[in-house]
This record gives structure tokens, C-alpha cells and sequence, in this order.
């Protein structure tokens, strides 16, 4: 039977515990021989505790696979089978930061696809890009399973600006809806399919199967009138109306909050900011104590606590992608991939997050049409922002990453736009080699 | 030489006059026989300022055109050539509703594109199609000529729901301009070209040609350093930034401040309604003293106060298009038609502003392809509220309003849009028939 | 363990033995509890000779699925899980018309996608029809499988105008391109896959993966230089030119011949039929020497004779889809389904023959993005003559049927086209029903 | 006002006069100051006979017409304001070959869109590029006005492969086909459009206007009973069956006898081919009269022998563009141009022959949406054959250029499109520089 070597980029990630239980719970059906964990100087210490729980993990389960650890990233890709990728440029300070700066100018900052997720993307994109260098030359049949927000955005940046096509973003969140619509629907999780397309925390569930029928409608009416809500840990419960459920005709995901309920979500976020909190500040607090309790050694298993991490489901759906491909199991699930006509008004090239089979030579994604007219708008409209923000990645000028900026959504605002366009090229610099000469104007404007 | 029947829907709106002089202008290339003046009781004694003036007018000008008044539209629809509609379904006093009620709640109203402008197709729309019912069997041959706002939502609608093919949705705003950016280049109108492209009130300037060579460049620097704008008396005058001017790469309509400076707009749109000014009851004012005006029998002209009204360049552009159609002269107008291929990423059979050429047959759009990213996204938002207001009117469904109100990006939010949508349907209940049980349903909620 | 209802229309077929075969080799899998075969008065006699021959075959294997021989179809299919279809309108006898009376007129008749299909299809879509109707009431959920050629006209015509969603058509041609393809690698089919795009009998093979990596160039070039072939038992054995193959740069299947060699084809087929021989009276021969081996008592297997047939691997094709489809395999088999953008240069909704994902919600078909230019043209071509057949086939019309003839690429004569059209509808009269006052008024004709 | 230089490559043309005749008819609205004819080495007899009788006919008009004549391209290429291309590379004796190599082995030649054309197209295109090469530098403004066929053939390899956009392609069949229709309906031919779509010799009348309402019905019936005929010189009178027409619903051009009449053209034209003749020959025995006429010192006007020629209406096609452009006529007129969404079957870049409004920034194509089936397979199919024709011409490969001629729908034939295409590559040799390594290695096979 084939064994694995698996290269987890981001390796002293506080998530890392979680991917390393969705192995071993695995180990039967995708046996890996071994597990690269690999980070950066600044992450050494942090990587170091990981890997001791991550031995003490594999002791425990008395599996045969083998953990390294390094600094040296090229020495880990040598021929692997996936790399997963899972880092955070700048850490939790610069999301922090990402989140922070808007709302100090009274806008959402919304670490994907807001002002703040598209400061993550300038800082990841070229990291990733290099990555995909190493990969074309040291596993260049390798699969590279991204859970690295703003995920959408990254596979958009990819898929269309180098040569390297496996390619996979993958996000918790449809995973979750799936969950929730099972616990709506009062059935085994496997018994039901949520067929769902558009982008990154940007997805519509556009049917529900329960056993292969259609209860779109039945779902539908229990979320409207029983107040059922699809959640996720890191965003607020605010529950949907009846009637705009009923209006809109799919199932929202979470972060429609943040453009159907901007108000309120704006609101929350701004009384929490006075108090000194951001969703960066609290998932701070989370992983102190985390790191605290990785370093017990009488912990050999995950603990509970990460659950409120709000990564739930990220070992589930990140390694059973992985699992699918080895397998070529066919099985849908719902990921970041070129779109080839599946959303028939985005482009052929876009990167989608739509219900795809899964075969050994990655996604295929289901066909979907035409999105519906509710859908349609704000989904062009984010589509058009991730083309403006990558445009800007690769470019560096300040006119590029301003319109980007100002397009967005949840900004509007060209006179708030530069406030935070400006402070966060300056909070960033270190971060965002292209754009060294536009910030170095920026600091010498009078 | 051929003369022609002109009906005017709304004959008696303060705009009236404008109309009046330009067929005065050109008569010699349009020699306007009858004109009739359409209105309803309600509109009685304007109508009757309105015709008093007009006669004043064409006695003056010493031309046989000769002016008709009545309150029975099916009489005067009889073999018409062009039939305008310039009519506002609730008065002013409904428009002041649009605007105030939505800032009651903290939102900005916009009178076409936000939840105003929806709440005024959901009236005009069932309006228009009674109209273009009796066009069919009185005037088959006619062209419907709109200036009734929302233009292209209304345009949307009857491209879309009926079998009338010969409507034109015309605006005076890209007419404003070309007029703004021939002062830019300091040159003759006649010398200068705009290509635009998108929506109703959301049209780009996607290219501009001095004598046919491309300007846009300059044009956008000059906007840039020397904060030249392109205003309407309707609006505020922001100056757009220098970079963003650069980033978008293409000139923003006057009403893209709504969503590219939308803070902005907002403040002073509270501050006005919190001393009672809306920009209805500014209109009002003015109104108010114009049909004072009119009244003057030593009057025989427009007089300039009108100019104050908003609707500058609308005699122009209103007759121009018909003069442009009855001599079939091929000129290049920007007008609402339907897409056929213009804008590549909408449907073909979609309601667009595009430059297009002014046949005999009606507007032949002139091929944009795709539209730069920082439009696209903006544009698809849009055509997609658009699409959902046109399904609401026609369905009278409380949940298809309520989505196209939550998913405007001027709205963004289920429980303003909730608020909004419900007043605003008790507001307007008169003139929303479809609505009826929607509304009697709303009343006896508890 | 799920067991399955089966009914075969056209049971009495000399094709079921295979068919039987193939459900006994995959009892395991695929536990068919009844097989119901169906056929008409006419054919009442073979039917009873192959239920007998499946009786002694199915008791010989000694599993329990049971036999029902009806000429009731409706009786037949209550609560089918599968219906298959492999009838044929008018017989052998029919298809020999379709072959010699084009031949008679010095055009090849081709009994799918030429004059002579098109006569099939004009014969076979009233009767696919009329099962649906039937299965609508009956079995709503079942699979409805097409072997009855031709089949991707009769896919294209159920898919667009009728509202039954699960039907596919199978053809065993490109089950048998990956059969030869694996040859020419020599390696294990299960190793090889072939992606396949475009329409029953003009699909191309656009790459070939030997364990997941390309090998098309390789294939290609043995192809051409060892002259490899790829061939079915009904088609002439002519080799392709090493130098069209590259320039091709896929690999065609066997009927493409009858475009790309069609002078050598048509001059063999005259020949052969100045000596009373055609594909239909080859096949005749074979069918009544079948028949009388199927008698004999002591048969309780599929004869090798059967391979003869033309048929070779419509067994595994056939029931390999049935049985993915029943255990919800996911592997990819070529099948004709509706496009949904896997073409992108063909409608959404048309019927195209492609690499799909079998599912237990049917096929889900691979994305190609655009055909190669020297595919694209004859596709197009092909499916324009399909779409103008289905028109005729619903209205009946002299005029609509004449020019899906004469564009049809084996034809393009206005002449014979006629001369080909009237002998056909003269010949076949009884078939058509839709084309009765047709065929009247050209029987009167002077 | 304004005056213009034209430059006319290929000057020794025996079409020319037709060309100085209409410049000289529309002079008061078209002041040509300059008219360039420009021919090489070989041409230089007949462009000495040509220059002289043009120099009468501008003496006898008595304009200021100012005629040049040279051999230096580059020099009467400075400063021009329109070029027309009208050479024949390698002459009628190149077309002579192109005619008969394919006739010798039983195939159409066809000098436009059959295996002939191909030829011209591979000898022409690289002449275009260089003269296109020499316009960027010498007269960047100026439109090319190309009448060198295949002209559809040729736009699309200018438009998809050089950077010069104010190319346009003309032909005098559309011409002819509105004179045809007018002649039908008994009416001015101003009264009268027929809006076509295609691609050039294989475009469709898809309506027909009559004072602007639509008799597409009653042209058709009358071409249907009356057996009225829309011809041109040079093809061969062939009726269309009644029922072939309503079948269409469109109006053919006169080559579409090629592929809906073939074995009747072909028929004919290998009788001919027998006697020795082809078109080329009679052209050739035309052309020699033509140029003794030409030589008569008494002659100053077009003979009418000219029109026998078969290009009658290129000086009416032609010079009314090129007048329409100069004055921004914004009339109507066929032409081959970029689709731009007018065909929406058709990428955005090909060149497609449309119906399209003449501006003085060339033309805008009217929307057609998609074509009806009939037309919609033959167009694409020829449009692959450009598009891999063009293929071959900027490769130099045999398997290019052999898949270019197998798939042509008037071979269809590996076996005889190589002899074909063997014989005609070395035949030409001299004039398809881009083969000249496949054609060493063609002279040197066994």
C-alpha cells in the first residue's frame, strides 16, 4: 500500500494538533509515513511545542508515522505528496492589526474579504508564490492544499498569475453549513448534500439533498421559523429573518452577515473594539492558553479548547480532501478551484468555491448555471474585488491597491478608504516587499 | 417633408418647458405638428399652466405647432410618432417619501438606484406597461421615449416582461458629461466623445476621444491635479482623489459617489434631513416658484430658474434622440437599450447605458467587450437589484421586496432594509396595487 | 443489500444476451432481483426466444434473478429502477432502407448521423416520447438508459423537449477508443483513460492519461507510424495518415471516416451494395444465424457469434453505467448527458457525448473549455444537423426536414437530398406519423 | 476641405478602372487629391496600360485628380489616408492552379473557402503583414481597405495576429445580393436592407427590409415560386428548391451552391475542366481582351466588358466604404470586421462579415444574437477551416496546413486532400516562404 510524506507549511500553527488527529484517525485509509512540520525562525519556539505533541500524539495512537520539524523549507518539499499550508504572515499580530485599523476608522475589517483580508492577501500572496517556486522543482507532482485565508482570494492569485495547477483552497466553512443543515434536518450527516456554489465566504447553499430529494424548501422554512442558525465560532449569531430567507432562496452563509447585516455586525464589532477587543484580540487570549496546555506533557490528544478556536472542522474537511485525492474516492466536497464552467457568468479561469467531485487528479466541479439573481450581484461584486486586489499584489502601486480598497463592499468610501488603505501599508511595511517604493512615498508625503 | 405627432405623458411636469423649447430649437429638422399634453386629474391645473405657456411659447417662436391638452391619454395616443413619459407616479410629495423615509432610518434614500429608486419603479412600472398597452393598439409604430426615472430599471422591466420593442430609456447625465468633459479639455462638444458604458446612474466613462484620438488619460489627470468634476445640480460636489481617478482608470458618474464616497454622502445627507431638507423638498421649493412663474402671461420662454431644477441638458437630450431617429441620423447618443452583446458579461437581452448609434430603427449600441474590474463588480451588483425589483413589482411579494432591499448596497442590511421596506409600502400603498395583500397582511401584523 | 428492477424495451433484441451476461458477471455488485423484457407484437417471437435462452443462462450461473417476458410496457415498468432501451422502429428492414436508398442515390446513408439516422431519429423519438410519458406516471425516479441509436439525437431531443431529466444515452464506441488505446500502450485498461469530448459518433479523443499523466503525444504517434487502429466491427478499417493524426492532435473515432475519408468510404459502400450488400444485410444474415443458435437448448451462454455483431461491448458499456449509477461509483465513463458548459462553445442545455463522473444522481460531466479548432468545426456541423432533425421530428414539416438533409455533411445536395428525403418518407411512411399530411401531399404531387 | 491621398496596392489590377470610375463619381463628396498605384516588378506592363487610360479618364472628368504610379511601395505608402489591397500573388495563373490541381483530383477548388483558397490565403497573408508592417510605420492612421480574397480569410489572420486595427475587408457579394433583393421587390435599392451575418461567400440574408418593415417572407416565396435568382458572375446559375428556402428562412448567398448544391457544381465544373477550362481560364482569356481594350489611346472610361469579369460592384462596394468613412456616413454596409458580440456563437476577435454601420472610426456590426441552425454549422465549420488555415500560414507545417485542408468541407478527404495539397505546395512554391522546409522534405520523400 502507498504510504505518504505530507509537508505542513505554518507547522507551529495552534490548528496543527487538530490536522495531526485527522491523520492518525485516518491512518487506516491514508497511512502517512511522513509529517513535516515547517515553520520560520520566528516560529521556532512555538513549532517546538507542536512537534513534542504531535510525538506524544503518534506515540499514543501507536501509529508508525514519522514527525520532522525545520526551519528549511526546501529540504522538506523534496518529493512530498501534499503540502498543506496553513501559516500566517506577520502572525496574529498582523491580523490584529488587519482587524484594528478599520474599525479605528469605523469600518468592518473582516479578515478575508474586507479591508483586513486584503492586507492578508498582499502579504501571502508572494509567500506563496514562492512556495509554488520550491514545489515546481522539488515535488512538482505534489498537491497543495491551502487553508491559508483569504483562501479565495490566494487560489484566485494563483490560478491565474503561474504555471502550477494542483492547486486546492479549502475553508471550514461550507464543511460547517453541511453539519448545521444535518442538525436541521434531524439526519445523519452523510445522508445529506448541500449543493453549494460561489466564493470564499461567499458561498450560497443553492439545494439540499436529504437521501438524493431536494428539501432546499424544508430547510429553508425551519431556518425561517425555528430561528435555526448555520454559525461558526468566530462570527456573531445574528439570526436571519423569515422572509429574506424565503426571498433569497438559498442558504447564506456566515459572513453574509457581514453584507446583509452590516449595521448591526458594524455596531457589535465597534462597542467590542472600545473595550480593547478585536476577533484577533480574543483568538490571542485562546492561544496563549492553548500553547499553554500543548506544552503538558501528560497531553497526548487534542484538547477539547481548540474547538473554540473557531477552526472546527478544519482537520475533517483538510484531511479528507487529502484522503479523497489519495484514494480517488469521487466523494463532493466543497473547495477553492478553477471554475471551467461551472458558474456559468464567472470566467472559465476564476477561482470558484463550488461542490466538486473528488478525484485523484483533484476537484471536478459540478455544473451550476446561473446563479440566482440574489447571488449573482454581491458574488460579481467580491469576484471583482479579489481581481483588483491581486492585480495589486503583483503591481504594488498605491492607485491599484486604492480602487481595490474603495470597491470593496464593506468600505464605500474613498475618503475612509485611504485613512485605511494608508495606515495599513505603513503597519505592514515589513510584509509587503512590492510595495516598498509606494509606502516610501507614502511615509515622505508632507 | 414629413411632421410629426409627439405626445407627452406627464404633459404637465415643470420640465415641460425645456421639452417645449427644443422642439422650438429644431424645428426646421423636426417639424413638430401636433403636441400633446397627457396628464391626469390630479394634474389637472399644472397641465394647464403648463399648456398656457407652451402656447406663449410656440407663438412667440412663430412656428404651426400646434399644442393640444387633455386628460384622456388614449385619445391622444392615436398614431403618435414619439410618446415621451416624464410623469412621477405620487408627485414630488412620493419622491420626498423615497428619500426622507430610508434617512429616518439612517440610509440614504437615492431617488434611483437605492431603496427610493426601488420603491419608484414598483409604482412606475405597472404605470408604464398600461401605457405601452395602449400604445400596441393605438400607435403600434411609436417609439416610447423615457425619462421617467428609474430609467433603466424601468427599462429592464419592459425589455424584459413585454412585447414592446421601440423603448428608449434616456437620462440627461451622460450628456452632462460629455458637456463636463469637453470644459476639461477646454474644446467644442461636437469634437469631443465619451464611450460609456454600464447602467442607468451607474455608467462609465470608459475611453474619450478628442477629434478620435484617445484623451482619457489626460482627461483623468486633469480631474486628478486640478480636481476638475463632473457634477450635477443634483448632487454634491466631492472631488474624487487623484489616485483613485488613476486606479479606476475610467471616469465615475456623478452618482458613483453614492457608492464610492458613501460616508460622505450620508453625513450631509442627515444634516439636511435634520433641518427637513431633503432634495425632494428642495425640488418642491423650487417647484413651487417656477409654476409661479409659468403663470406670468408676459411669459414666453423657459425661464433660467429651471436649469435649477436638476434637469439641465434633458431638452437636449430628449430631442435630440427623437431628431436623431426621425432623420435617422446615425449619431452617437448614450441611451438604455437592450445589450445584445454590447457589455460582454451580461445577458444579451438586458437593459444598458450604452454610447450607441441613433438609426431610424431605433439605438444600435456600440461593443465594449468586458467592462475593467472595478466597474464589473459595481455594475452586476446592480443589474442584479434590478432584476429583483422588476421580479418584485410583477410578483407583489413582501420577500422579493425584501430581498432586492437587503441586497442594495446602499441598504446592506435586513433589519434597516425591514424597516425601510415596510414604511415605505404603508407609504405608498395607493400606488402599489400588486401589493395589496402584501400591505394588508403587513397592517394587520402585530 | 438493495436489489434492483430492471426492464429491457426491445428486449427481444439480439443484443440481451450480452446484456444478460453482463447483469450475471456483476450479480455481486448489482443484485438484479427482476428483468422484465418488453417488446411489441412484431417481435414477439424473438422475444420468446431470448427469454428462454436468459432463463437457461440465468440458471446456469444459478443466481435468483427472475425473468418477465410482456408485450405490456406499462405492466413492465411500475417501480423500474432502470429502464433500458434498445428497440428499433421498423426493424432491420428499416435500417436497410435507410442505408440502400441513399446508396441507391450515390450518397452514404450512415445510420446515425447521416440521411439514413436522420431517418432513424424522425422514426425513434415519438416512441422514446411516449415512454416517458409512460415512466413519468409509472417509475418517476428510474434511470432511463438509451442504447437505441441514434443516440445522441434522441438525448439531444429528450433533454430540450421534454421535462424527464434522467436519461443518458450509451454508445459502446468509446468504451472501445479506450480499449484500442490501452493496446497501443499495452497496458491494463483500468490503467488508461482516454478524455473524451463531443457527439455520439463525432467524439475525440483529446488526451490520454496512462496512470494520471498525459500520454497522448505517444499515443498519437503510434498510431501514426505503426498504424494502429482503432476500429469497430461496422466500420471499414482504414488507416489514418501519420501526418492528419499530428495535425489532428486527437485522436478520432471510427465514424469519423465518413467526413474526413469520405470518398474512399463511399466508393467501398457502393461496391459493396452493386453486389446486394449493405451494413443491414450483413447484420441480417448474422441475426438469423444468432437466432437459431439462441434456440438451441443446450445454449445457456452469450454466443462469441454475438461479438460479431457490431455490438462488442455494449454489455460492459451498458451495464457498467447501470451499476456506477446504483453504487454511486464515481468513476468516469463516456456518456451522452446535457453539455452544462463542458463544452463551452456549445448551449448549456444541448446533449453532448463526454468523460462524466457517474454518480447516483446520473453523469456529471468533465469540463473540456473549448474544442480544438479542427474539432469544433464538424461538432458544430453536426450538432446544427441534430438540432434541425429534432425540429422536423416535432413538426412534421416537408420544408424543415429538407434542409436538416441537405446540410447534413454527407449530403449537401439540394438534389439528391430531395430525391434521398422523399424515397424515405415514402419508404418509411408507416414510422412517421408526425409526417402523415406530408407524405400525402407528396404522394399527390404530379 | 479636406482632400485625400489613396494608395491602391496591386494598381495593375483589371479591376482598377472600376475603382478611378467610382473615385471619379464621387468626387465632389470624396476630393481624392493623390491616387497611388502601386504594383511589382512583373506587374509593371500592365500597371503602365492601367496608369495611362486611368490618367484619360481623369483628364476627361475633369478633376484634380492627381495619378501616381510606382514600384516603390513604401514611397506611396507616406502619409496615406486609405490603402486598398487588391494583388493576386503569383497571379491569375496562381488561381489557375488553385482551381485545377484540386479538379484533376475530382475535388471543388473553389478560389475562396475550398482547398484553392486556402492556397491564395497561405500566398497572401505573409504580403499583408509586411505591407501592414510598412502602414504602422509610414501612414499609422490610415484604414486598409482590403478586396484580396479570401478576404474573410485574411481579416481574421490581421485581426487575431498583428497589431493593426483599421483593417477592413470587403466583397462585392453582399452588394449583390441587395441589388438582387431590390430587383425581386421592384424597388430602389435605397429602399431596401438586408441585414446579413456570417462569414465572407458564406453569409446569410437573416431578414430583409422594405422601408423598414421586415418581407424576409414574401423574397423568400418569390425567390421560392418565381425561381428568382440572387447570382453573381462568377458562379453558375443553379435555382434553389422552394422548399429548400422556407426551410432555410434565410436568404443564401451564391456560394452557398458549394455545399448545399456540390455534386451538381462539381459536376459541372469537371465538364469544364475537361474542355480545359476553369474560371481562371476564362477570366485569363477576359483579362486579355480586357487589357487590349485598355491600350485603345481613344478609350477613357470603364469598358463594360468589365463586368463580365465578375467583380462588378467592387467600385460601388468599395469606394462607397471608403466615402463613408471619410464623411462618417454612418450608413449601413457588409463588411468583414471584428464580431464584437454580433454573432454570439462567434468569439469576440474573429473577423465575421456583418452588416455594420460605417463610421469615421470604421465600422460598428449590428447585432444578430444567434444564428438560425441551418446557417449555424456551415459558418462555424468554416470558421475553424480559417482559423486552422491561418494556423498553417504562420507555421509552416504540413500537418497544419493538411488537417486545414481534410476538414474543409469540400474535401472531407485524407486521401485525396494530401494529393491535393501536395501538388498545390509544390506548385506554389515560390510564393509560400513559410514552407519552405516542408517542402524540401515534401520533394525529397520516396
Amino acid at each position: 500500500m502507498k504510504t505518504y510524506k505530507i509537508v505542513t507549511i505554518g507547522g507551529g500553527s495552534s490548528y496543527t494538533p487538530e490536522l495531526i488527529e485527522g491523520f492518525i484517525k485516518r491512518y487506516a485509509e491514508l497511512p502517512v509515513r511522513e509529517l513535516w512540520l515547517v515553520d520560520i525562525e520566528e516560529g521556532k519556539e512555538k513549532l517546538n511545542i507542536i512537534t513534542k505533541l504531535a510525538e506524544r500524539m503518534v506515540k499514543k495512537a501507536g501509529i508508525p508515522m514519522k514527525i520532522y520539524s525545520t526551519l528549511n523549507r526546501r529540504e522538506a518539499l523534496k518529493d512530498a505528496d501534499f503540502v498543506t499550508t496553513q501559516f500566517r504572515v506577520g502572525g496574529l499580530h498582523a491580523r490584529s492589526l488587519d482587524e484594528s485599523i478599520p474599525l479605528s476608522h469605523g469600518l468592518i475589517g473582516q479578515e478575508t474579504n474586507g479591508a483586513g483580508g486584503m492586507f492578508k492577501a498582499l502579504r501571502t500572496i508572494p509567500v506563496i508564490f514562492d512556495i509554488l517556486k520550491d514545489c515546481k522543482e522539488l515535488c512538482p507532482n505534489a498537491f497543495v492544499v491551502n487553508f491559508t485565508n483569504p483562501a479565495g482570494l490566494v487560489t484566485e492569485a494563483v490560478l491565474n498569475h503561474t504555471s502550477w495547477e494542483r492547486f486546492i483552497g479549502v475553508c471550514n466553512l461550507p464543511y460547517g453549513m453541511e453539519v448545521g443543515v444535518s442538525k436541521i434536518l434531524e439526519a445523519e450527516k452523510s445522508r445529506v448534500r448541500v449543493h453549494m456554489a460561489g466564493l470564499n465566504h461567499m458561498v450560497f447553499g443553492l439545494d439540499v439533498f436529504l437521501d438524493g430529494v431536494s428539501v432546499k424548501r424544508d430547510v429553508l422554512e425551519k431556518m425561517a421559523t425555528e430561528s435555526e442558525s448555520l454559525n461558526m465560532k468566530n462570527i456573531m449569531d445574528l439570526p436571519w429573518s423569515p422572509e429574506f430567507l424565503r426571498g433569497l432562496d438559498a442558504i447564506p452563509c456566515a459572513y453574509h452577515r457581514y453584507y446583509f447585516q452590516k449595521d448591526q455586525m458594524l455596531s457589535h464589532m465597534l462597542e467590542d473594539f472600545k473595550t480593547g477587543e478585536t476577533r484577533a484580540s480574543q483568538v490571542m487570549a485562546v492561544e496563549e492558553d492553548l500553547f499553554k496546555k500543548y506544552q503538558d506533557e501528560d497531553l497526548a490528544d487534542k484538547p477539547k479548547e481548540l474547538e473554540l478556536r473557531g477552526g472546527a472542522f478544519y482537520s475533517d474537511a483538510a484531511v479528507n480532501l487529502i484522503s479523497s485525492i489519495a484514494n480517488d474516492k469521487r466523494d463532493i466536497q466543497v473547495v477553492n478551484t478553477r471554475n471551467k464552467g461551472a458558474i456559468a457568468s464567472l470566467p472559465f479561469d476564476s477561482a470558484v468555491e463550488v461542490s466538486s467531485i473528488i478525484t485523484k487528479d483533484g476537484p471536478v466541479p459540478l455544473a451550476t448555471g446561473l446563479l440566482p439573481a440574489a447571488a449573482e450581484g454581491i458574488v460579481q461584486q467580491l469576484k471583482s474585488f479579489e481581481r483588483l486586489t491581486v492585480k495589486a499584489a503583483l503591481s504594488g502601486k498605491y492607485e491599484d491597491a486604492y480602487v481595490a480598497m474603495v470597491t470593496n463592499p464593506l468600505v464605500q468610501s474613498e475618503h475612509l478608504g485611504r485613512k485605511v488603505l494608508d495606515d495599513l501599508l505603513l503597519a505592514h511595511e515589513k510584509h509587503l516587499p512590492a510595495f516598498k517604493e509606494t509606502i516610501d512615498t507614502l511615509r515622505n508625503r508632507p
